[in-house]
């Protein structure tokens, strides 16, 4: 056995690695010279999907990054701490890293990759953002000749699962979630999905790859998708658009600088035209639209979280690790001189993030309002004071005494949007507006 | 300046390489490591999008290929020869290789890979399938920890502009090539594309990526579009479906080793139902769908040919290189024990591929009858005889005197099927079978 692998957490990830390991034949051959060598647990007393030799299990994860034999750390523990501590203390021991942590990478991404670079060792976050689905490695690899334009996608697919059925069904959110939560597709606090949180991890994680610059995770601008009514699913529809829980990364249109001096990056649900390659992943599936100079869009597309498809992606991030170590690119091997430069991170400062009033976009909005006569003047008018003009108008019924009005903008700085929406707030005839969403 | 690439060829491909080259701020900061140093085209009168020093432009293919200071040659000229011969030598001279050239590497591939593992160089082709669309690169490095049990797609983006003209349009294929190549979307001599040869390169390399094993060409089983009518994109979308020439590389689904002994490797006129992702990737775009266990399914989108998405494959390939060599990886290089093994190819036995005869699959037949009382029954009791069992059988008009069935079978084996359609051909009442086109 060639190299060894100490595997952090043997929840439903790490048993699905553990799967791989114990029936390797037809997969890639390297994985025949990697040993999953030692694996900390939480409970030794759990029945397992993987059975393990007893000596090879511990509750003493801290014993495993510190093991002089152990080459490789794979991280699947999920969760801030003590995930953090302990890849941090395995990079110092001078271990390569594997971890699918989304949130510890967009936290603390700084303090572990200037440790990484400085110990010489790799740290591969393949399944952290789209679980199966090969993201960071392409971006790493097969992009670099183009100058991006944008990054986004679909990935949260909780969040994507809700909002798919509140679609095909017309029942509500609140009854959806429930649902999901009983299937096990959403977690029993779901904050971390609903409300954006999990998707701007990963979105934060694919801005700095595909810009080059860190970020900083309070610089980006995260909603989630409690305030989608049903209603406002069947009026998008009617126009032409799906709802979807987008998370975005771009250089602002006015920004024709060959490096962007600053981003917008932002997660909320968005109407996106039924047209758009990201209108129809459906489902619990995750896509990635990547646009760049001069490629053009490509798209990927796949299952987005699971045990079986993050597993695929941690594995793969092994194999790829463990190709280095046997071609000696380490930068602690003797004979080499540095590590790979597209796998190892090579930016070290922050990008800067525009603040979302600053964002050009159009607009969803709907309002209740009293049922007068002249209530279409008053909203029109108030939108023209403030410079939005409106692509259509559509008074689509009543909720009770209030008659509903739909509005869908031109493009439109947000800032300014929102000084027409708080003067429209004041008006008399305007009731509320329970429903404010952008429009790809 | 690190490292010199010698470029063969300047027509779209290489016009579009030298376009990344001289505007390189905003791309990958390893790109201004590495130089235009020498290109080499047919003739030096042309006039050229891309303006080069004249002392870098030669008509003396070989001398570059031969030049001590190249580190890297690009193959982008296209064609057998003098491609396959410049390439072989360039490695012989033990120069890293990167090539868009699907056909050489499709036919050639077990000489030219045995010579780059010999000489310990490179050879890198994510150009060659699937334009700008990354997925050489992820089947090298992010899939390894699957069996893969299929990989097929759209991969030619003349074919598939034709049909999606001809299902929005109604129009004829006749009509639509003409069309097509007016616009530049297909040759003068559109054999390549419309026979299904070009996408038979391409799948018969993603199938030795997929599977590990070499590809006789001439094992894959190729078809194009010419014998899909108007009429058939009509049925096959009243029945659900979309028609489009996909290729296909699996293992038969009775293949459950965990290598599989044997392959379905083929081209050929598919109706793929509107649910499945493929059915909606339209005009000139290509499409590559994975399947894999632990993964699943994961789709790569993208444009699959054109001056920019394909410079931006070669020129991610030229980075890739680049990259081995500045870390030192590679053969040749004094201190480091082996080149990349993920990067390198490691396979040198052929697969076995099944006769398309031994094929399982349901089959969308078109038959021109005569119109008497008791041809269907004729038709049904004929295919029963044979075991082909219908899932829908459909008199959808009349063609001139003539009456116009079309059938759709349950899952028959290849060869069994073909003896039905042998004695039904000789049946008084059928006029003839028009149309036979395989169903996903």
């Amino acid at each position: 056995m060639g190299f060894k692998v100490g595997l952090l957490g043997l929840g439903t990830v790490g048993t699905g690695v553990g799967q791989i390991f114990q029936d390797t034949l037809g997969r890639h051959p390297l994985l025949q010279e990697v040993e999953l060598y030692r694996v900390g647990v939480r409970s030794l007393d759990k029945a397992r999907a993987v059975t393990l030799p007893a000596e090879r299990v511990t509750t003493d994860l801290q014993s495993i990054v510190t093991d002089p034999a152990v080459d490789i750390v794979v991280e699947v523990m999920g969760g801030l701490e003590p995930a953090k501590s302990l890849i941090l203390e395995a990079i110092a021991h001078g271990k390569h890293v594997v971890t699918a942590n989304k949130a510890v990478i967009s936290r603390y991404g700084d303090e572990i990759f200037t440790a990484a670079n400085k110990a010489g060792v790799y740290v591969m976050i393949e399944a952290a953002v789209a679980g199966g689905i090969p993201v960071i490695q392409p971006m790493k690899q097969s992009l670099g000749a183009n100058r991006i334009h944008s990054v986004m996608g679909i990935l949260n697919g909780t969040t994507n699962y809700i909002l798919t059925q509140m679609q095909q069904s017309g029942r509500s959110f609140d009854e959806i979630l429930v649902e999901a939560q009983r299937l096990g597709y959403a977690e029993a606090d779901p904050t971390a999905d609903v409300d954006g949180l999990d998707a701007g991890d990963k979105i934060a994680i694919l801005a700095s790859l595909a810009f080059g610059g860190r970020i900083k995770l309070e610089d980006v601008h995260r909603e989630g998708i409690r305030n989608v009514s049903a209603s406002d699913i069947a009026y998008a529809d009617k126009l032409g658009f799906a709802i979807k829980l987008l998370a975005i990364a771009k250089r602002p249109e006015d920004n024709k600088k060959e490096i962007p001096d600053r981003l917008q990056v932002r997660v909320h649900a968005t109407l996106v035209p039924k047209s758009h390659p990201l209108a129809t992943v459906n489902d619990v599936y995750n896509a990635i639209l990547l646009e760049g100079e001069p490629l053009g869009q490509v798209m990927f597309f796949g299952p987005g979280a699971g045990s079986g498809p993050t597993a695929s992606a941690v594995v793969s991030d092994i194999i790829n690790v463990a190709a280095l170590l046997k071609a000696g690119l380490t930068a602690n091997h003797p004979d080499t001189p540095s590590v790979h430069p597209l796998l190892s991170c090579s930016h070290h400062s922050y990008s800067q993030v525009e603040s979302i009033s600053e964002l050009v976009t159009r607009f969803y909005v709907r309002f209740l309002t009293k049922d007068h006569p002249g209530v279409i003047g008053k909203l029109g008018t108030c939108f023209g004071n403030h410079g939005v003009s409106l692509e259509s108008l559509v008074q689509t019924g009543f909720q009770g005494a209030f008659a509903e009005i739909v509005v869908v903008t031109h493009a439109v700085r947000e800032g300014d949007f929102h000084k027409a929406l708080d003067e429209l707030r004041s008006l008399e005839a305007v009731e509320s507006i329970p429903s404010l969403l952008r429009v790809l």
